[in-house]
């Protein structure tokens, strides 16, 4: 019997197990235009904390004592869909589940691009596609630039210091903790501040003399609060900050009072949020850069993998006591 | 003797008549290149409060027993400069004194539009001139839009709301109090809050169902905090903020904690810091279109003219205290 994680009720702050539940589902019947899927790999992000929320943004909200959904890889195991064969690997966003009978519509069958099919829910997927589209569309990032990326040893920020650095720019990252920070120079960094070590601005006014700059020509936000905040004090006139997460604010409670907002206009800054999703009509121009660069090593991903559907709800969890090194994902 | 205002101490917060004081200067010598100019009209704008800070932003910090400077028209009373007459009406930024002896490179003749000089300060210049650059170009504002405008009862704001209805945008703006309100109306706005009276955010909203709109397309920010936490909230997907000015900023304190910043993300917005004087190059594009809306009076200017070389600090400080409806100019 297949099973799927349920929403039960609307986390307050922090999510625990008491909001979610696993719970067995009856799969649809496969009828023509479908295909049945078991997965392979389950993606879990930042982003869904902000669907257990009862307010529809990018996103809809998950619904109530229903299963959750995400980006899943799978295989398909039955099909009545014309061009899906059984076998096919395939994207689709029956996360949150080991199975499911859903349109072939709605799924992608996996290009070849010579690399293991998880990296599709990581750097050649919402993780990696993030990274490439934020730091070279929305920030106009280009080489010579110094790009400020915080939590750098997340799967975006890592993404980003790799691809910033393979397009000859100067990147100071901020990762929690000494070990982090180390893989992340170890991925190309020319600085990475530790934000749990004193203070976050002083340490990144430093991270700047060492690198030989005055300020930031480009920020790539995963986080907020602070670490927004304290970009906007070690900006460089007319700097761009693509606003991609501000995973610091989804459970908190109290907002946080910036300090240095008014250089948005001082400095000129160029603030741009943005989302994954809007650029899936690029895929193509993405894999085309992106497929070499992993194949080749250039780019590399540190995964942290937790096993089996029963501790998905854990893994998501870890996402905000970041004991995620990278992408975070669950093998089925 | 020429007189000219000296900031004699870096204010804490709100500046006080402690900070400033109105001393005798010695006028330089009028040597080759040189004009000798007599004050008519000072402007006395908001940005100035920030200048008295030891901080360098995009202007220089006013220097400590030194005079302060900033726009003023006004006409030459002996000239040294090929090209420059006994007469000739000019801007400068010999401004809070009322003679000057400067280099004829860096003021402008007025060109002849048909207008009062004064207007040079106010709606032709970096009042209307920021309200022009900043809704067309920076917020890239057009036909048909929502445009949100706070403080629309100030000088750049006023400008703002006749401009976008002009070129045939629904405008809603913030002012406080019912006489404000009702003057920014008068001048076209489709609604008005009087953010003085009751929750600001429930009120824009009943404003956004008042025109008929969901959310907003633009926002023109000239005051930050709330006000800019609340377009977050009632922003449109993909709106665009022109960030003017953050006038409540300069003397609070303690920052302001943000509830909805995170919109940023999930709608994808952009906010975009702007400057007027990057805008010099532009100004004969600026003088084309604003002219004849000036001259013809499709584009009106109120003006708060308070009396004397005596009055500048006092007209200064108004801007703090809303004690302007319009542009605050000093007549001498």
């Amino acid at each position: 019997m297949a099973k799927a994680w349920h929403l039960m009720q609307r986390p307050k702050g922090k999510p625990t197990h008491d909001d979610v539940a696993l719970k067995e589902i009856e799969l649809a019947p496969l009828e023509d235009g479908m295909v049945h899927v078991r997965n392979h790999w389950l993606s879990v992000d930042p982003y869904m904390r902000a669907r257990m929320d009862d307010t529809d943004s990018y996103f809809d909200a998950f619904k109530l004592g229903q299963p959750m959904d995400g980006g899943a890889v799978g295989e398909i195991i039955a099909s009545k869909a014309d061009g899906f064969e059984v076998g096919d690997k395939v994207l689709s966003f029956a996360g949150w589940r080991d199975e499911a009978v859903i349109p072939a519509a709605g799924i992608h069958k996996l290009p070849d691009l010579g690399v293991d099919p998880y990296h599709f829910l990581a750097n050649l997927g919402l993780t990696g596609g993030t990274a490439w589209f934020g730091l070279m569309d929305v920030a106009e990032a280009k080489a010579g630039d110094v790009v400020f990326v915080s939590a750098a040893a997340g799967a975006v920020g890592s993404a980003v210091v790799q691809i910033a650095k393979a397009k000859g720019m100067t990147v100071i990252g901020s990762a929690g903790g000494a070990d982090k920070c180390a893989w992340v120079k170890s991925l190309g960094a020319d600085a990475c501040v530790d934000y749990k070590n004193g203070s976050l601005l002083k340490n990144l006014k430093a991270a700047l003399g060492d690198v030989g700059a005055k300020g930031i020509d480009v920020y790539f936000d995963n986080v907020g609060r602070e670490h927004l905040d304290a970009a906007f004090a070690i900006a460089e006139q007319e700097a761009r900050f693509a606003e991609c997460g501000m995973i610091d604010g989804y459970n908190h409670e109290a907002p946080y009072g910036f300090k240095y907002i008014a250089y948005i206009i001082g400095k000129r800054l160029q603030l741009k949020g943005f989302i994954y999703t809007d650029y899936q009509p690029r895929m193509g121009e993405f894999y085309a850069a992106m497929g070499p660069m992993i194949a080749s090593g250039e780019v590399q991903s540190r995964e942290t993998v937790m096993e089996g559907l029963d501790s998905t709800f854990d893994a998501f969890l870890g996402l905000f006591s970041g004991a995620n090194t990278g992408k975070m994902l669950v093998k089925l």
